[in-house]
């Protein structure tokens, strides 16, 4: 499964039971963190999020709402004995912030934790599976989107038909690699009368906080899904432009522009007790648009 | 009022819905804030504590479930527009973290916010009403305990018995603080004639984390009311002195050498799901003790 869960779609401060940004990418059993407010690591008890899965934690930018929560969980992980790495991506001094913390306390962490400074676009995991990246935003300190995509995969066998045409197993590893087969007597089977195309890597793509900028389009250009904030509704535009934020329709026009199947919204000022204004007005512009709602899991 | 309300009873990690260490001290319509585990400001808000109050923060320690929420609520305070100047206190080097992270998130405080570092026992507050000071618990690291202690009121006016003998009323002051009034024709009114005792100033001290230990017990001595920490029941006294914590039966028999009123329990250790057993083992030492539940308001 790909998919993603929200543990936080508020900004700035705590308000209306909604908590600061963090959510969960999930992708062939591993757990990614995207953000980390503080309180995630109570939202991931209240919401079961696996934290023993988790291997990668992207911290966007340095402010307090999408960071606070990463000490708690990191000192939390070791006195839950996390038995995997970790590896912590986030703009610098975060290295420092946690080391002095760390330090004070007199904590030795039971897991190896090593944390990578980004400073611009770049690849920042690259497997046989999944390709994450980071890309800069346009917002008032420095910060970053994270883009989740996975790798084209094997092209699946028809077991009968190969068997019909009596490939050996062996060779079986090579038609998911779209390779052709050569019987003993010269006939070609062709690849394609014993596989079936395999499905295309979807992508998600988080994009932090950030104003309206066409920029992001080269790296969210038909997603599948992507999370852009809405602090404000459209009638803000200024307060969002003067506070590096976006509107609703500002970011269902960068959907739209961009191609994208399906837009998630959140980051919600402390200003609106309801949200359904939020889902109104960016569905105006984009239908495909779903409200980032806590606890939530979106498939991708 | 003097009163304690509790926002968080548990050690180290969140658990069993129980939040890290917290607890609001309310006197003469200040709250003062000791100890600030991650999600403190959310537990603020569900237990309707006026943030607008607090012009005290003091940090026992920097193990991260004492502090971890402390950024978070300098920084909503700013947010927040808090008005009034807000004073923290703890161990070094507490400043140079809340600096670092205020400094990378480009955050101007709209308060004014003094920190002072604490490094032995000494006075924090000494008003007309209220004195606070810290001292030193036993603990892995650097650790202080609090004391709140009410200043004696002045004597109370009995207005009739006052006017009865034609005493001024610009002189009522001074009768409040225990003269003696000498009529024209020299006949002295007793003070004792003419007010009544004051109410004794009550004292709350909040012991941190410790293990046992007797030295305590001038800090504490004769206190109305007492948090002491019970991390353990009382049969994992080696695990609790090898890491610096208490259990059940040594928070009651400090509570009960030291003469005081009344002992609250809470640390909880996330080991145990439910708390029963904790007040049982402590009362069969200390029959006043009480479970330091979150949300609950003692009155001192």
């Amino acid at each position: 499964m790909f998919a993603v869960t929200i543990l936080g779609n508020n900004s700035a401060v705590p308000a209306f039971n909604r908590h600061p940004t963090s959510q969960v990418v999930t992708h062939d059993g591993n757990n990614y963190l995207v953000d980390c407010g503080e309180g995630t690591q109570i939202q991931m008890i209240n919401y079961k999020i696996r934290r023993s899965k988790i291997s990668h934690v992207f911290i966007s930018h340095l402010h307090g709402d999408h960071y606070f929560g990463l000490i708690g969980l990191l000192n939390s992980f070791s006195l839950l004995s996390h038995q995997q790495e970790l590896h912590v991506f986030g703009p610098s001094p975060l290295k420092e912030i946690i080391d002095i913390q760390l330090k004070v306390a007199d904590t030795k962490l039971c897991y190896a934790l090593h944390v990578h400074h980004i400073n611009k676009a770049s690849t920042l995991i690259d497997t046989d599976k999944l390709t994450v990246k980071c890309f800069p935003t346009n917002h008032r300190i420095e910060c970053y989107g994270f883009s989740f995509k996975e790798k084209k995969q094997p092209r699946k066998l028809i077991l009968d038909k190969a068997k019909e045409y009596s490939i050996p197993a062996i060779f079986y590893e090579r038609l998911k690699d779209a390779e052709d087969y050569i019987q003993k007597d010269g006939t070609v089977i062709k690849n394609e009368q014993v596989t079936e195309p395999a499905e295309p890597g979807k992508k998600y793509v988080f994009c932090a906080d950030t104003k309206y900028d066409e920029a992001l389009i080269p790296h969210i250009k038909g997603a599948d899904m992507i999370y852009h904030e809405t602090t404000y509704l459209d009638n803000l535009r200024e307060r969002a432009e003067s506070r590096f934020h976006a509107t609703t329709k500002q970011a269902a026009e960068l959907a739209k522009k961009a191609g994208v199947k399906k837009l998630l919204i959140g980051h919600f000022s402390s200003k609106y007790d309801t949200l359904e204004e939020f889902e109104a007005e960016a569905r105006e512009i984009f239908p495909a648009t779903e409200l980032a709602l806590e606890g939530v899991c979106f498939e991708i």
